[in-house]
């Protein structure tokens, strides 16, 4: 198909479509002459994803960009790409220092220079999470724990251990994904860093979409507000911004 | 203190604590002269939450704006303000027919206009999830399970049975911090408030990091890479952009 068509099939404008394609998002077509390439059904699929990296995951279009890279990676290991696709959603909570601080050996021992990267590092020895000191997830734990302490909110710590387990079991879940995505394709790659992608990306907006949920649900339960008559809730529905 | 002192205090710029003081981020300080004003402890407080919400919860500043003006509505139901938090938090990945479209009803069914939505309709029915139709949650997952399906991920759906019981972990977690600093606070409404807000727009952040820590963990016990040398190791640490 040619641009235009890709533009119909996809929704995205032809100027973001060639932006892509100077940016390295898009793989170019096929030349069938000096002002025109031919596009299939890869293309549609790879601005399909791009878009979604970018509208629903939140990701910048660089990080975008980092990830459609190191999918067209060979022979990287799963390891490998769920370190890229981590670190391409981590990035915009790292902070400089953390960012661009001394090299950490990914091999060595993990980092302690704050409570916060104390907590998580045991917090890593008692449930036998075997990482790399370069994991991003640590560095964004930590931030949000020494945080807590520094706004006087020490009691937010107690939620550690449940959102260990709350971890736990939805990895448990990315990693099934992974290996039935495997399964089904005779453990071909491509199939199983796409899973990987798009489930790290989206994920956690789902993940972060299902706690507000459970949230209110578990709110009314312990802290059941009165009932409201017919008349309040008519006022409420005009008045209140939360509703 | 005078404002250079909130400044040194707080290491904020002079320049952006007036700004905050303009967008009403930070309440006004007591006047002592036309061209001054004394600043306390609350101010120091605020600043603290402020940069906290927008550096380490990725708040835009209108949206931070909004959660500070939340906090000093009195008699604000607790429901209220986790409603309030989650949408400040929200915002920023619903789409824009999501947030424009037609008003719903808040009392109302949950919207059933897509297949995500149904799913999630699905969801909170079976798991008693008793909400309002206008909690920001059924949107935002109902666009990833969206989304999955139009990157052909169906099989991520998979997750979401496990993601839920991760939810309700997480929420009683949530919940049980606010009602402990209810207790030591003997029901003081703003320390409740403190903790919705920072341990929801913060929280999010924590478990996106800890979901990194185990999914590398449960990647490496599923898929362990083969050993390496010790030659390898170091050429890794020099090559490998995700170490």
């Amino acid at each position: 198909m040619r641009m235009s068509e890709l533009s119909d099939t996809t929704g995205v404008a032809v100027p973001t479509l060639k932006y892509y394609l100077r940016e390295g998002l898009l793989h170019p077509g096929e030349r069938t002459s000096p002002n025109q390439a031919q596009y299939d059904r890869t293309h549609v699929d790879r601005v399909r994803l791009v878009r979604a990296l970018i509208e629903v995951g939140g990701l910048p279009i660089a990080r975008a960009a980092d990830v459609v890279a190191a999918m067209q990676r060979d022979g990287l290991g799963l390891s490998s790409v769920f370190g890229i696709a981590q670190r391409a959603v981590s990035e915009r909570v790292l902070p400089d220092e953390v960012r661009d601080g001394d090299p950490v050996d990914p091999f060595g021992p993990l980092p302690i220079r704050t409570e916060g990267e104390r907590m998580v590092a045991e917090l890593c020895a008692a449930r036998r999470w075997n990482v790399h000191a370069t994991n991003p997830g640590l560095a964004m734990a930590a931030r949000v724990l020494d945080t807590y302490a520094k706004l006087g909110q020490h009691r937010l710590h107690g939620v550690l251990s449940d959102y260990a387990d709350a971890a736990d079991r939805i990895a448990a879940a990315d990693l099934a994904s992974v290996a039935r995505a495997g399964e089904e394709t005779h453990g071909d790659t491509t199939t199983m860093t796409d899973v990987v992608i798009v489930g790290t990306v989206l994920g956690d907006a789902l993940i972060a979409g299902l706690r507000r949920i459970a949230q209110e649900a578990e709110s009314f339960r312990r802290f059941p507000e009165p009932p409201t008559t017919a008349a309040e809730r008519a006022a409420t529905r005009e008045q209140d911004p939360t509703c």
